[in-house]
């Protein structure tokens, strides 16, 4: 940020008054412009013993295998957003169930969300971020080709859970820049 | 927004290719500058059968009751963000436990976080946000002087558990603008 969004004046990087962290201060009309955290939000789409994979259209790590899910919107519910992000990416409709998984990633300032959802119908086709679309078993997840850690560590969990027959809810933090964070 | 914080120039509203929301983008550069929704987050410090309420020193609802909360920072886990409120606000040590609440506010494109947490010592005084802190019991908890909507649902929600011996999660959203959203 180098110029202020209310009155094109430049901004500094300071520690306003009563504050205790650095933030971009308009030196003309010092309207203070925060920044936050985002929250990306998504689903583990069920239908059967399967789940729905998509495969990334887009950088970063195009080709590689992830759930859907993507940033949350202004003026929507995490359950809408979720089931938005899995219309746009896959064009699937889900039934948005149980929170299953909430990580803080401080090291890019992101929370992710994750529901369990289920899958109403099997008339989905990859939407314009995916490259592919597809129903999976267990056994036939690319594991080694999951495009983030956030999303194979909750997924393992997952499936490692399902097969006790007990889901539960798990917070997580994902702290270092990984190859696959 | 009017002005484009890398360029200077002025921004336009306008849906860009391949997009369906309206969005800021500049009219030189081009950035697209998204606005998400952002995280509240803050705990219900336990002492016994009391809880800790805050007193707010500043608007909105000044003089009203709540919970220490507040906005998440950049580079934080969602427990440092709770805790760091809660020492900001009141001036208390708390241990994070386990999610309590989250809740939608979509139409302050907000979502609240709320985690039990343990007071760790009663060494605690109003923060510079806060006029006045105190533990209370669920019979002197001042119900119809609670600042949020949001705070007040999942207290209530909290006290009525309690009582039955069964602490869960839940999800909420409040949607409607209202006295006490
Ligand atoms: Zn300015
Ligand atoms: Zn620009």
């Amino acid at each position: 940020m180098k110029y202020c969004s209310h009155c094109s004046a430049t901004v500094e990087l300071i520690i306003p008054e009563g504050d205790s962290l650095l933030r971009y201060v308009c030196t003309t009309c010092k309207v203070i412009h925060y920044q936050n955290p985002k929250m990306v939000v998504g689903c583990i789409p069920e239908w059967e013993d399967k789940i729905l994979l998509c495969r990334r259209a887009i950088e970063p790590r195009l080709g590689w295998w992830t759930l859907p899910a993507g940033f949350m919107e202004n003026n929507e519910t995490l359950e809408q957003a979720a089931a938005r992000e899995t219309l746009e990416e896959a064009n699937a409709r889900v039934e948005i169930g149980d929170l299953y998984a909430v990580y803080s990633l401080p090291h890019i300032s992101q929370v992710y969300i994750l529901f369990r959802a289920r899958l109403l119908d099997l008339d989905f086709k990859p939407g314009i971020e995916s490259l592919e679309v597809k129903l999976v078993s267990e056994h036939e997840i690319p594991w080694e080709e999951m495009a983030f850690r956030v999303i194979h560590d909750p997924l393992k969990q997952y499936f490692k859970e399902r097969s006790q027959g007990k889901l539960g809810f798990h917070m997580g933090v994902i702290d270092k820049p990984s190859s696959s964070s």
